[in-house]
């Protein structure tokens, strides 16, 4: 039987399958901090629509929110995304043969 | 307005989101070419959801199928992990910043 289960590689890659996700966090590598109401401001869908994205970030570990008053701040919280790297980067050589794969072809196909 | 569509990255991340797909592109890594029943045997799931799992992997660009007779072999296509692997290496230098900071943390702790 195959040991296989790692929850939070799970949820990291979940959580960065999404474009909307993946622009919030780019936008918190901007800032150190911005606030929920100015990170929704430039995407095309609704508050509670980017509340619940924050919610897979958050539960994820690649967000925390602190609320002051009645604003909350996100900060990018990028720990798991190592992991997820570290995971890719056994694969590296395997594009890099790819790679080699069709710079080959397309010389076999000049000569 | 945000552009941020990226329909490979979405398909890459989602795929890999996955346990039972990690591991099929693990096994697939260890040999170059692996039988559909072969893949399956290590795997407390049915034939049908490992197949499921395949479409998934080969809409991702992560694996190609090819058929002889009534064997279906795969083989990883890594190519696509390298869009992703690039994506997170944007984020790399905020990893480090994390590390250090707990690591000052620590060493305040121990003073």
């Amino acid at each position: 039987m195959v040991k296989y289960s790692n929850v939070t590689l799970d949820r990291t890659f979940a959580a960065l399958s999404d474009p909307t996700r993946r622009a919030l966090l780019a936008q918190l590598s901007l800032n150190e901090s911005v606030s929920v109401s100015e990170l929704a401001r430039p995407f095309p869908v609704s508050l509670p629509a980017i509340m619940k994205h924050l919610d897979v970030l958050s539960d994820a570990g690649l967000i925390t929110r602190a609320k002051t008053g009645r604003t909350v701040a996100c900060r990018l919280s990028a720990g798991p995304m190592e992991e997820a790297t570290d995971w890719l980067n056994k694969y590296q050589r395997f594009w890099s043969e790819s790679l080699d794969r069709l710079v080959a072809m397309v010389e076999e196909d000049e000569e």
